[in-house]
């Protein structure tokens, strides 16, 4: 009988590791991105750009986005611009509530401002959620312990528009998407409570 | 008495015409605004516009904004650059419920974009509740009947977004303010029922 229960104690041991070293091994694929410095001057003039803005719903699954490209988007969107660490969009009472995890083919990463880098975050693949092959989804959360939903909204706005006009300026198509399934996100993302995904927006080559 | 009587009818349909007219008159004096045609090319790099981004309180009260640059302000804002009447920013549900109350010097102006011009709107002067002396505050109403609050929020990100950009492309300061005093908005512009003002930006040079 001791035996038998020995045996069964091992065996749960070598389940449970597995099952430990496999979600590790589902974080772990995932590198982090270093992204490559932006090109923060040039670029098209910016009135060019606001005549250009518009959103189109229209995007190639083969065209992939260039990591350059990439790096610029997200820099461009809500970047640091300022060696105070002051960033792209402005944000209500200096909060910086506002999360970019941008979907890629291989998975889920978070925009980290600071090192400038996607850090690996999820290897789930959320875009069946949100309805697209595109190459980049970017989903904004909202940090709502430390900001209103209201407030978190108007600093979406801010990121998105910088998307915008950026897609604008490089013949990458967008569009905003103001209503996406949050619970079904937050879930996948598995996000902290009171962290939640309240917009995302969709970005490609036509 | 029948004299007095019919007097007393002859005076007060004077003073109530001089009331409805001095009431209209205050209402006259401020015409239209045709703006400019708007340059919709050109313009500092976008690259260059998204590093210079930032958001100012400093505000000369003596630099006023030229109606070229006035003009090309709320054009980029919210400004029709399409030929089927798109705008420079995206609305949810495509509902364009905010309208750009512009406060200048000499009172309040309805941006019209179809039209592109300033409708005079009131003589009020509602720069004493902002709290400023600047030379233009943008005013972002939301037609609430037809929108959520949330949802206009975001809409009012876009265009206060177009707004920091076209300032640091053209050397103006500006601020988004996420708190106003809306009730004493709402009550000195006469605002219908369900159009609430959300939030200000201010603009200028320094």
């Amino acid at each position: 009988m001791k035996k038998f229960k020995s045996l069964f104690v091992c065996l749960s041991v070598i389940a449970i590791s597995f099952f430990v070293s496999s979600t590790a091994i589902s974080k772990v694929v995932m590198d982090d991105i270093k992204l490559p410095e932006p090109s923060v001057t040039g670029g098209t003039p910016i009135m060019t750009a606001f005549k250009n803005r518009h959103s189109s719903l229209k995007f190639s699954s083969k065209k992939e986005i260039p990591l350059q490209v990439l790096s610029e988007l997200l820099w461009a969107a809500d970047g640091i611009n300022r060696p105070d660490g002051k960033r792209t969009a402005p944000s209500a009472l200096n909060s910086h509530v506002i999360t970019i995890y941008t979907v890629l083919k291989d998975g889920i990463y978070k925009y980290n401002p600071q090192m400038h880098t996607l850090e690996a975050f999820s290897k789930e693949d959320v875009r069946p959620i949100i309805g697209t092959k595109a190459p980049v989804i970017l989903l904004y959360s909202a940090n709502l312990t430390r900001q209103s939903k209201y407030l978190s909204a108007v600093d979406c706005g801010f990121i998105g528009q910088n998307v915008y006009l950026y897609s604008a300026a490089n013949n990458l198509n967008t569009i905003f998407l103001y209503g996406v399934n949050s619970s079904a996100l937050n879930y996948k993302l598995e996000l902290k409570l009171g962290e939640e995904i309240l917009f995302a927006q969709i970005v490609g080559y036509e």
